[in-house]
């Protein structure tokens, strides 16, 4: 019999996903529930990665010449019920706000008091109101294009929910364009798919497949939903990013209109692109581990944690002093643009410390004792190596080489992941292995099956109602191939992805 | 009689102040009303220079150790009952959500339902969610301090509003801090409002008064307030930042203890500190001229405008590649830290063009015509000068000139603000220049009047039922003076700030 190994963080992967993916989250610290339901508390480390997301994602959409607005949180109701009207037996989740008061009632307890005349929404998005803002904006063909972006909290009441994953409240942006013509709409469509493409590719480490949603899951009133998708270590897949090109529908829902240089009157052409704090969990399940989280170094919160080791209060002062040092020069170091964040962790509690950072998905961890010093050098951990497995390195050669280590073990991760994903990405063409693919794997979810589809609505919805796959897009690299329907066997010139998904 | 100059905003500061705010504010396409009463709409031109505020002090927070998490936008009503015991006739202006649903009811009208067992409030601050989350952070010395700061939208229900200045809801950050003992949280303190000081000073060229609050004045709950007083150009005093002691009360209120080196539980010391969008509202009262907003250097949205020039479309192409080039040249260029911003704005809209720039109060605007290109020149306005008042400069000059001629206008800017608040600071000791003062000049308001004052609450209260003028702060550099309570003449070692204020 093998000895068991133990691990940081308990059950594993292979014992409890779900629970897993919770007490990942709470070991690194990055959040927790909150009092209110639904609602959660982004830690200093968890927040600190949404900050090096937002600020890299933030820059490249400036460089497309994108810029930043805020509109108000709240939404007036009469702005939902035109939406209403299009939609049979219309019941949205989200927070109503129907009072602006609170007094003091009976036994000290408080009550709202100052009814509004009409109630207003938490915004779920700020679409109608953006709508509206750019429809003021908007009067010649001078004013196009409008290109806009909100970072910002937005709400949707939740039932069930699973921190970063599916919350009441998150965090994310949403881009709005406004457009003279189709082509620069679609263009832009496209462009910011591509941007979400490479950020999440480069900085986030994780491979993605891009494509087109169909017709049945693409978002209300988009003529096309373009998406990328990850593939998570429970094989089920999870949709990193969205972008929509609205046709002119959204525009003439918002009286979006413009004269051309002809002095004609026209309706815009826009889109509409989003990515949220979904994301992190999306990160935490690629590439967490049973020891923890592991941290991607282009979003590392922080890039090195230093562990001072002495035994003796003598040794303290010259070992604190080595540290600094250490630590002052490699804050120096500007990787991929950032500035190298060093933390120095001198609690005394025993082997715990260096696990926390184990746990919190560091890439690097450097300890600092006596002999390390006398021999000018460090003992280096790293994340993407077993926590017991660490080496001495020359301080100098650590230092020199830093940005060449963090782009090793970024590139680690990256190639992992995608190893991850191609070997469970099968071609299916036969109906029971489609099924059987999908079935009575506890916990296991199968993976991406690229099959053929005759592209009825019908098929989709059997698939759905009987293995709960969805077709999560049809990939824009899928060749064009003669094949037969996997639901009907009708035929069909593309495989599309079929996938389990978040 | 003297010819009537032009100005780009009606009316201008002198024949109607408020109006003229909100002119300015308008013209710049700052921001805007938006459909639901008290909130606004910022637009690019007001969010990036939010964005340019809040990056840099940003920076500042985070030099000083502070770290930024979220927390949850509502707050369960229960926590807001704890407060209200000690408050008679508590009645707060907030946004209560009552209800987590919309269907549709008769005629097609939405109407809330899904009623929530407690209601929740939208966040008028953190404050209580962040005390209990410490409360569970902290449990030894070890923990200390917790430097946590959060930038986020708050909302107080307000029945008058002015954008930027008082909305319903806004942006701000609120920073958080619990230490072991009370000299440490002490420093915080006044490290924090140190941090405004500077930056306030530096970068919105927005020279302030620094002090202490009276105890009427303070936060509630905090042992000390501290805050950064500026004056407008109606002679009105804006409070920029404050920053609150608050000993251990709040502490005892969340329950935030830990166990001191010597294993005894204490309660910790903390903190608080916050500025807002408000401030935006005080840079455009300080600089604004009759020609509209000006827009500090350190925080333009943008540095320079370059504005092309061609009469026969023969022109067009060598004018904009010479334009484009020159963008690209000054775009390699960091002033403090960020890369310089260039508009090229090539509108054929005639001299409407130039004022618009003029009017968001862009430092340079840099016009580019058949001439200047053959001069290899540009014809440079400054809007720290008359808009009419431009003068060629060889653009070699120019580029590498542009971040002393930047800091210039920003020293320019600062330093007039200074005159002004000087020019209109005086001391005054007897009651009836005192009264005179403040008395009947309509739409002027004094001044910051520095008179002695006795230190009691029934003077302070007098004054401002008298005249609607409070205690600004007691400045740290006011002396100790022997002198005469402006109010009951009772004697006073110190002059107290008084003022009329936003
Ligand atoms: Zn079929
Ligand atoms: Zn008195």
């Amino acid at each position: 019999m093998g000895k068991k190994v133990t691990t940081a963080i308990t059950p594993t992967r292979e014992e409890d996903y779900p629970m897993w993916y919770q007490e990942v989250v709470k070991a690194s610290e990055m959040a927790e529930k909150s009092p209110v339901r639904g609602c959660m508390v982004i830690r200093p480390w968890g927040y600190t990665l949404w900050e090096n997301i937002s600020s890299q994602l933030d820059e490249m959409f400036k460089e497309t010449g994108v810029k930043n607005a805020y509109f108000p949180l709240f939404i007036p109701l009469s702005y939902l019920e035109k939406e209403a009207e299009h939609v049979e037996g219309f019941a949205k989740e989200c927070a109503v706000v129907t009072h602006h008061k609170l007094e003091q009632g009976e036994n000290k307890k408080l009550v709202p008091a100052g009814e509004l005349a009409e109630p207003l929404i938490v915004r779920p998005t700020s679409e109608t109101i953006i709508g509206e803002s750019m429809s003021k904006w908007v009067s010649s063909y001078r004013d196009l294009p409008v290109l806009i972006n909100q970072w910002a909290n937005v709400v949707r009441w939740e039932m069930r929910t699973r921190i970063f994953l599916r919350t009441s409240e998150f965090l994310w942006q949403e881009g709005h364009t406004a457009h003279a013509n189709e082509e620069e709409a679609r263009e832009r469509t496209l462009m910011m798919l591509n941007v979400y493409t490479k950020f999440v590719e480069e900085c986030l480490a994780m491979p993605v497949v891009r494509g087109s949603k169909t017709p049945s899951e693409r978002f209300p009133g988009a003529v096309d939903t373009m998406c990328i998708e990850a593939m998570m270590q429970d094989k089920k897949a999870l949709q990193a990013g969205t972008s929509h090109f609205l046709g002119q529908n959204f525009a003439k829902g918002s009286d979006i209109k413009f004269q051309n240089a002809d002095k004609q009157e026209q309706f815009a052409w826009t889109t509409s692109w989003g990515v949220s704090t979904r994301m992190i969990g999306g990160m935490i399940m690629t590439h967490g581990d049973d020891d923890g989280v592991i941290m991607p170094p282009r979003v590392a919160p922080s890039h090195v944690v230093l562990l001072p080791i002495y035994r003796k209060d003598e040794e303290r002062a010259e070992i604190m002093a080595y540290t600094q040092a250490l630590a002052a020069e490699l804050r120096q170091i500007r990787y991929h643009g950032r500035k190298i964040v060093v933390e120095i962790d001198d609690r005394d509690i025993g082997g715990a410390r260096g696990w926390d950072w184990v746990k919190k998905g560091i890439p690097l961890r450097a300890e600092i004792g006596p002999k390390d010093m006398a021999n000018d050098s460090v003992f280096l951990g790293r994340r993407d190596k077993s926590a017991r497995d660490k080496t001495g390195v020359k301080k100098d050669t650590f230092v020199d080489g830093l940005c060449d280590l963090l782009d090793e073990i970024q590139d680690t991760y990256f190639q992992r992941a995608k190893a991850f994903m191609a070997a469970n990405t099968v071609d299916i063409d036969d109906k029971k292995a489609f099924y059987d693919f999908y079935k009575s794997r506890k916990g296991i979810h199968g993976g991406f099956a690229m099959s053929h589809w005759c592209g009825n609505d019908a098929c989709e919805a059997k698939i759905k109602e009987d293995l709960s796959v969805t077709i999560r897009c049809i990939p824009f690299d899928s060749p064009q191939e003669k094949g037969e329907c996997i639901c009907c066997g009708k035929p069909s010139n593309k495989r599309v992805l079929f996938s389990k998904a978040y």
